[in-house]
């Protein structure tokens, strides 16, 4: 859970806010659902931690999208958020909603891709639940191992922290512009990027980033809105120099032809990269393993001890930041 | 997971038997799927047990059923399979799959429920997601706490073996059948019986059965099925004392008067009673706990050495032992 409070609508902050919250008992390990995750508590070494994802047919991807794609896009939503707490995947509950349209075509191509993606960032499937639905509704409940202790919230930004992200913001969002026929290009350039938005890819430098690291959140529904969230409950703002934001050059072209916007492109979800906060004397760390991990991680900005925003120091005003749903 | 493989159809059991279990890498911690649930490997002595259910508008639960029994159901049939595992609880997290229809009065009715259950069996809410689809999905992942780090699973059963059971079968069964109005009573016995079926309740006494018990199964599905479950792959018979089984008067006198058939009634969901099996040797002790916690436990059979369920020394011979999705 990690939704910003918004009353006027019946959100899914709203909900969480005021319906589900009381549910909590104000445990630690919740983290007041203001984290990407939880964690069970089992030692004081010993955290497992626990995020939970759920992706529906016609909301989350198309009905027309391919098995594999919708296998990766629910692991991967899940791993990324496990990568952002500092956590390594260990294992995962699996609760698939499926309609009576699904066959062993689909369900063949479906696990084959998990069973890929399982051997590539090594964890397993714990157990799980069949159901039928109208929808293809599926939900996986992933479970990470923190192997220093240190889980990496959220809420723990420090004025004058650098912000980082890792690899390129966007390339879901132009792929799924091409998908809709929103952008036109030649066969291979929209064929690649479609295939960035249905195949993302997780970051998973988290686990190394313990030491490194002040506060991380995974920017899956708009870079805007996860920093955001990242800065709200510290009621501190973000300094963001925007010629410094990492995008590939083919999206810039898009940006500088006037094709997408880059307030809408930052705004937009399934990047699936790791956004952080830490310490300007971590820089030579930072670039150290950006090289050994062959992982770009770029500086976009400042944490500042004012709320909001900042591009280029002027004050960001977007109503939407970020996809959330609305009842 | 938990269903038994039938290679007919695509049903859930050959979902899990074709597709999933070779997701599983086959780590002890799965019970290769064939357990009410699966557990995390802490250490020795730390294990937290996890099950996962999910139920459905219009498949699991009526459209028109109140937001309070369908908290409780997803409840308590997490709460059932905790318990027969031996586990107390401990905590979970929560997917939620709402449609648009959904206002503030349902889920402040669904949360206020949830919390009222939590302060009964004492667990919080862990974490979650919320999701948008069309027909109301619930989905659930419970935790919990092992405190002798002996997990009761279902294929331990040993010949010559008691069976015992919890409560008394086929009060939601009834319930059902006033509900759809296929039974007809006064007022006061129909609201009773769709009461049962729409608020049910775990048999909580899982915790107490670890040094006790060989074997168990919560009964969810139907109890010749999940008796069968737990007879499967140790290739045991189960002979069934059928006077012996545990059934109200009121049941009784529907059955005698042939308005419910007994063996459709032992073939359907929703008792949330606990299964178990124990050496002869215990009986004494568990006619103790059976005082002491106010929990009515009876034997109703013993394990044999011989495949099938016999009730009264006549093979059973049912096509459908139990509730199963099939695609």
């Amino acid at each position: 859970m990690k939704k910003k409070y918004n009353k006027k609508v019946l959100s899914e902050s709203y909900i969480i806010e005021k319906y589900l919250k009381k549910l909590n008992l104000k445990k630690k390990e919740t983290y007041n659902f203001d984290n990407d995750g939880a964690y069970l508590n089992i030692s004081q070494n010993k955290k497992i931690v626990v995020s939970n994802d759920t992706i529906v047919e016609k909301v989350d991807f198309f009905s027309n999208d391919r098995a594999d794609s919708i296998a990766q896009k629910i692991i991967c939503s899940n791993l990324s958020d496990i990568s952002s707490m500092g956590a390594v995947p260990y294992c995962f509950n699996l609760s698939l909603g499926l309609p009576k349209k699904i066959n062993k075509k689909w369900l063949y191509i479906f696990s084959t891709k998990i069973l890929k993606l399982q051997k590539k960032y090594n964890f397993f499937l714990l157990g799980g639940d069949i159901a039928q639905t109208r929808n293809i509704t599926i939900s996986a409940t992933f479970f990470g191992k923190v192997t220093n202790g240190k889980i990496i919230d959220r809420n723990s930004s420090k004025i004058k922290d650098d912000i980082w992200i890792t690899g390129n913001l966007g390339n879901s969002f132009v792929g799924l512009m091409f998908k809709k026929n929103l952008l036109k290009a030649n066969k291979i350039i929209k064929k690649n990027f479609i295939k960035k938005y249905q195949f993302p890819f997780p970051c998973m430098i988290g686990s190394q980033l313990g030491s490194i690291a002040n506060s991380a959140i995974d920017v899956s529904d708009g870079f805007y809105g996860d920093l955001d969230k990242l800065l709200f409950r510290k009621n501190f703002g973000a300094s963001i120099d925007m010629k410094s934001i990492p995008i590939l050059s083919k999206v810039k072209k898009l940006i500088f032809l006037q094709k997408i916007k880059i307030n809408k492109l930052l705004s937009a979800g399934d990047d699936y990269e790791i956004l952080f906060t830490s310490s300007p004397q971590k820089r030579n760390i930072i670039n150290s393993l950006s090289k050994k991990k062959k992982i770009k991680i770029t500086k976009v900005g400042t944490i500042v001890n004012k709320r909001g925003i900042y591009t280029d120091g002027k004050k960001l005003n977007l109503s939407k930041k970020s996809f959330q749903y609305n009842f």
